[in-house]
């Protein structure tokens, strides 16, 4: 390529999920030609948000405050605790709107094979936090994957001890998605999830 | 969203070719969650390359130093001159490999309903090179759309006084396309500029 400095920014862009050599290329190009700007925004948006946003102390979750602004809200309410596996399922839920609750970040799932117990995702923190917020219900979102439901059991059994409400999101065929489309997984699990109807 | 700095980071993000809100969002957490370093890096390539990154004096590609590594390499043929519209029709020359000649890239085309005369795309200079440099031939590689040929015809009447040969690349039905999958112009195109065949 015909400059260092634009081959380490080529480089430096395969960093980011989804973005291979060509569109990394293009990318750097664009910014170089007609976005100087935007780059200087972003060198400076990314240095800020990658030394400064660390973990909120009571759910884990991303922020740049001890506490987040979530667990800091006096009106979401501190009895019901949403367990989810990433920051990214936080946003889905918050985006989706409706859910007036809060929200314990395992930054993952428990994985024997991987080495990944119990304390890795937090499990000490959240009984400690069920225990101090007096959480009455706990929603376990955690996702539809073999890891995702072997920790949905594990806190079932870990949390049922302390007296408190436990659920699991239903799984199913999406709303507006067509029977034909949907995976066989997914079929399988909203035959064997179903419910009995009456009129 | 729950921390200001990380959607400071989401916006500047979308200032990318290609990124929307949901893929801001994803690469976002994924340097956060999963690769600070790299976050710290591209920061870096981003600030050094704006700041840095200017033209070549000759041809006008991006580069750092005043004269780019191509028009600097003396085993590049001086009286070839390839003219392309933007620094990714060089790269993808070069990585199509066996050219073995200079570029002069006009970065844009000529253009006047929007305002973009032959000086703004460095027509002056490239006269100045093709005399200068003994250019021999040049080589029309602008894009097969209106604004390219216009600026290739434009191109061949001003360079024709100095007794240059002028050649434009050939545009047809790609290697190893499929005719039926071919868009039309390009087709229509393929069959104007057939050539004899004989055995
Ligand atoms: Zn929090
Ligand atoms: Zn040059």
């Amino acid at each position: 390529m015909f400059s260092p400095a634009l081959e380490a920014l080529v480089d430096a862009l395969r960093c980011l999920p989804g973005v291979g050599p060509k569109s990394a290329q293009r990318m750097a190009l664009h910014l170089l030609e007609r976005d100087r700007e935007g780059a200087q925004v972003l060198a400076l948006a990314l240095g800020e948000a990658a030394e400064r946003v660390g973990r909120c102390q009571r759910c884990r979750n991303l922020t740049e405050a001890p506490v987040c602004a979530i667990c800091e809200d006096p009106r979401r309410e501190a009895a019901v605790l949403c367990v989810v596996e990433t920051p990214a399922d936080v946003l889905a839920i918050e985006q989706a709107g409706g859910y007036r609750g809060r929200y314990f970040v395992l930054m993952g799932h428990l994985s024997p094979i991987d080495g990944i117990g119990p304390e890795d995702i937090g499990l000490d923190r959240l009984q400690t936090l069920v225990q101090e917020q007096g959480v009455e219900e706990v929603i376990l979102a955690t996702n539809p994957t073999a890891e995702g439901e072997a920790t949905a059991w594990y806190l079932t059994d870990l949390l049922a001890a302390d007296g408190v409400r436990m659920s699991r999101i239903a799984h199913g065929v999406p709303l507006g998605g067509e029977l034909e489309y949907v995976d066989g997984n997914t079929l399988m699990h909203a035959f064997s999830g179903r419910l009995p109807v009456s009129r």
